[in-house]
């Protein structure tokens, strides 16, 4: 591998268990020569000016600059009214679409074999709004709101996903039978894409009869998009089929190649600082970062490496159903990484 | 079984494999001898006079007199502006809760043994609300409506449901970290009616959350109660759990002992009228019915019968793995049940 210029990614190491698997992936990347180079921020929200929430500047300012994130998990809310940290993010730099691949780990035991699917979930409206009223006492409504510009654009990130990753079709999930006129138009939309995408299969399909199926036969499904909590729904139940959120990786892709990849699980602070926690997810994650930045051949050493180690089976973390540490899986992962060489 | 005055329930059989699996029913509950006389009536939506659609008034009066329906499946809608028949039926007749035990049946192999749960879905508000508007051109929303009423009565229903049914816990299923006013209403609904059954255990899970456990450990699960929108997903996975629609009974309950059962499968035109389908769905809708009827005996025979002719697959239908007609699945059941006498 020629030498690369190395390029500035923000890491937000987070709470519980994130600072150390956070380092795990930082010793895996030193490993594999990969050309990055960090930039450790807090992401904490703290009151800003108007007394709104906000992420701390020098946060915000290296990301502007970077515009690529690596995050671990992070506690929140932290006090009452404080809001979600993954949803301050997700506005602030206005990522609107959560890719998460869902693909079979081999030799790790679930229900399932051969799951291969992508789910893509519009990050930014539908039933996210935030709008919601007491209409007269006892009677309560939540605003679902879909635009027409963040149906096309979620719709055509996912054809250019499946496109450029070498996928053949992409299903839009939704209830259209029901919200005719929301749903509606996400689908309308869709079906609009989907004509200038002719190399790429285009099917629809009802959010209940996905999860039926789903369960029956995950392997039927390649790309999927769908509003914002059907995504928030599929992405987990599809991570399930594959192990759970502690082997998933998640990327938040904005405008302009802005894009926060992170694990998704929680910061684990039963386990927090006692080298037992599975940098897995985190490290997958960051695995995409790099696809995502063009250095495809350190993602697939990296990931080569990670899988080996989970399919040799020898050195596992404890939810992994092994008994090594953090940092002897670790290890494990960067000599295959070196012994590749 | 000492001789019992028969009670009238009406008969939807409905379209495609409908009247085919209706008529096994029927079959089986002669050879069970049940205390059931069917009235059997068509409730294809028809056009009322102020132009709305309503059910065919001869189905509404049996129905309004028999308060017991069971209903094949419909083939809806059958023309434009045609009203889903579902939504049609659980509005006419207040049909506020679905109730669908995921039972894993023996014999039959999923990648899931010992599920053993139900879902108990708020059937009339809530995403079905049908508000919708478009604020301005390319942006529209749909209104998810809660109210307190009916999140009490669904929450009631669920914990009477598992008193009723020796179940030992309630699961509230929610999305209150999004959407905080009305999932957060129905919340605040299900803690207050937990209050006053203290012999059932009360927990809340988020929906994203439930869906990744599922598909992990359905075991962990008894009892879920939800909003709408939610029991429509949450209840078909884990239909997929257990082996799909084809298995999967479901009532539909009201106030004052109305109810209507039903297979929710779709009409399956491609083998309607060849003998071909599985009646597994309805019969054992039609089961939940004798129980909900009071007539225990009855139905545990039937459910005895069905599950064994399941599990020593002899004679099965397509779908369950078998070269059998729907006749001859049908009558090996009625054998059973005779052989029980
Ligand atoms: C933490 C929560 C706000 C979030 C969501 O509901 O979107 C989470 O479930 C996710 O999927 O990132
Ligand atoms: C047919 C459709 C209106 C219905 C729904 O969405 O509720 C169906 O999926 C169901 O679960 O009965």
């Amino acid at each position: 591998i020629p030498s690369l210029q190395m390029q500035t990614v923000t890491l937000i190491p987070g709470d519980g268990i994130g600072p150390e698997i956070s380092s795990a992936v930082v010793k895996i990347f030193e490993a594999a020569k990969a050309p990055v180079c960090w930039e450790e921020r807090n992401v904490t929200a703290i009151k800003g000016p108007g007394g709104r929430w906000m992420i701390p500047p020098d946060a915000k300012e290296s990301m502007d600059r970077s515009k690529i994130g690596l995050k671990g998990p992070l506690k929140t809310p932290i006090a009452a009214g404080h809001p979600s940290m993954n949803l301050l993010l997700r506005k602030t730099f206005d990522l609107y679409a959560n890719v998460r691949p869902c693909i079979s780990i081999e030799g790790y035991k679930t229900p399932y074999t051969d799951v291969n699917l992508v789910t893509i979930r519009e990050n930014t409206e539908g039933e996210y709004s935030g709008i919601e009223h007491v209409i007269v006492e006892g009677v309560v409504q939540s605003i679902k709101l879909i635009t027409e510009d963040a149906s096309r654009r979620i719709a055509e990130y996912a054809f250019e996903y499946a496109r450029n990753n070498q996928r053949s079709s992409v299903t839009a999930v939704h209830k259209a039978n029901i919200m005719r006129m929301s749903d509606g138009l996400f689908l309308r939309k869709c079906r609009e894409v989907a004509e200038t995408y002719k190399d790429i299969k285009f099917t629809e399909m009802y959010l209940d009869t996905v999860c039926l199926n789903m369960v029956q036969d995950p392997t039927q499904f390649d790309v999927l998009v769908m509003p914002n909590l059907y995504g928030d729904i599929l992405s987990d139940l599809c991570a399930g089929l594959i192990g759970g959120l502690g082997v998933t990786p998640s990327g938040n892709i904005g405008a302009n190649g802005v894009a926060i990849f992170e694990s998704v699980h929680g910061t684990a602070p039963d386990i927090a600082g006692l080298d037992l926690a599975n940098p897995t997810a985190l490290l997958l994650s960051a695995v995409m970062m790099l696809r995502h930045m063009g250095h495809h051949e350190h993602a697939t050493r990296i990931q080569t490496a990670c899988f080996d180690t989970i399919r040799d089976k020898k050195v596992l973390t404890g939810d992994l159903g092994g008994s090594s540490k953090c940092s002897e899986f670790t290890a494990d992962i960067c000599h295959r990484i070196q012994d590749l060489d």
